[in-house]
């Protein structure tokens, strides 16, 4: 699945090209879309009580990215435990990839920010972050 | 008062400027500094169950800024009512005024966002609000 | 003609409200989009060696906008001269605008950033500018 | 050697704590001023016509940061050579470190975004890179 962004001039830096941190920002956009059509609504989660701290971040540069120029982010929930789950995106600009990256988000309570154990408490949801990965 | 900024990369443009809708940021935190500098801490307002939305955003640019090259923002808080106030910028390039804005911002409640009378509220805060514009 | 967004998760802020400097970048957004739809390209503009530095921003916010909660910006040049040019922005969230603001942009050379005269230097340009205000 | 950060609101998110795209530009702002003061001024590496393009970044997570609560971040040159550098930052608050990241910058033609040999073509400037590692 496939999420399409066009960069905005604000994203731009003067190098001419799409600001390294902006990668972050799309990677979370691809996520929410990509969970908005599996039936995961971020805010629901939110509702929960739940909230999932990002823990780590890769990124690969190969290529820029410009403005107005559209690239399509692909998104995948590569490996899921009870406490955590890890997200790859690969950034496609046409046929090529540009850019690729990995988000390790962890499962955990909305006001005290401490890691929870998603299985035990929100067995349901767990299934179906499980679900993501062998499809 | 004043409060010197670097401007960063991130926030360049591909014009080789410091991208517009920086300045707002930039107001704010020339506003969280000149608060700070008076004995106003904006997370001891949060406390009191109390925040600030901007309701209203002006922002005239006479000349860029760019990266690495420090500016000043002086800031004042020149109109107070009950339910609002007005703070307003003066960013400066050396000399040189380079930028003026001014942000309207209500004082509502965290939870609802709905607008309080802070005079009646918490008359103490309202009153150092006050102070700031005979100074 | 309106252009839809979905409010990005770091685009919120501590109240859990879309934060205020992220209205120019959704305006950005939406010129760039009415722009792409009427022709106008303005990675063509650049390539003729022509900036549009905005000089003049105002904001007016009536309600927030908030995470995954689609929004629709509709654009409309409202005025034009042959040195600048005024596009006026309405946020709807649903039936109701949450925002509304204005945009003014000059026409200045790309390298030495000064103002210019479209009219006489690219009037077809210009034309087309004018041309949709009378849409 | 250390830069001092006081993170802004808008870098907050409705997690009440400061977003993680925020990072990479921490990063950005200690390694211009970690060069500052080292006497490497990254405008006039740009005007040698030389850019330092982003091509991985890596970034750990271990604690929040919160808005108007200052941080430093430590940085480090870790490993040079003709055609990259990596620069690595470790995040305090206090005397705890909250985030560990580095990353990884090419030296590119300005123009072209290609890598370029730079002990060849600004052996001063290698050196000083180089010596960086050794303090």
């Amino acid at each position: 699945m496939r999420t399409k962004i066009i960069p905005r001039y604000a994203e731009t830096d003067q190098m001419g090209i799409i600001h390294h941190s902006v990668y972050a920002i799309y990677y979370e956009q691809a996520r929410t879309d990509y969970f908005n059509r599996n039936g995961i609504r971020y805010d629901e989660i939110e509702k929960m009580g739940i909230c999932t701290p990002i823990v780590e971040l890769t990124c690969k540069y190969k290529k820029p990215a410009f403005y107005n120029k559209e690239i399509e982010i692909e998104t995948k929930v590569i490996k899921s435990t009870p406490v955590k789950f890890i997200v790859e995106y690969n950034v496609y600009d046409g046929d090529e990839i540009i850019n690729v990256g990995t988000t390790t988000l962890a499962w955990a309570d909305k006001t005290s920010l401490k890691i929870i154990n998603l299985k035990k408490q929100e067995p349901e949801l767990y299934n179906k972050i499980e679900k993501l990965i062998e499809e």
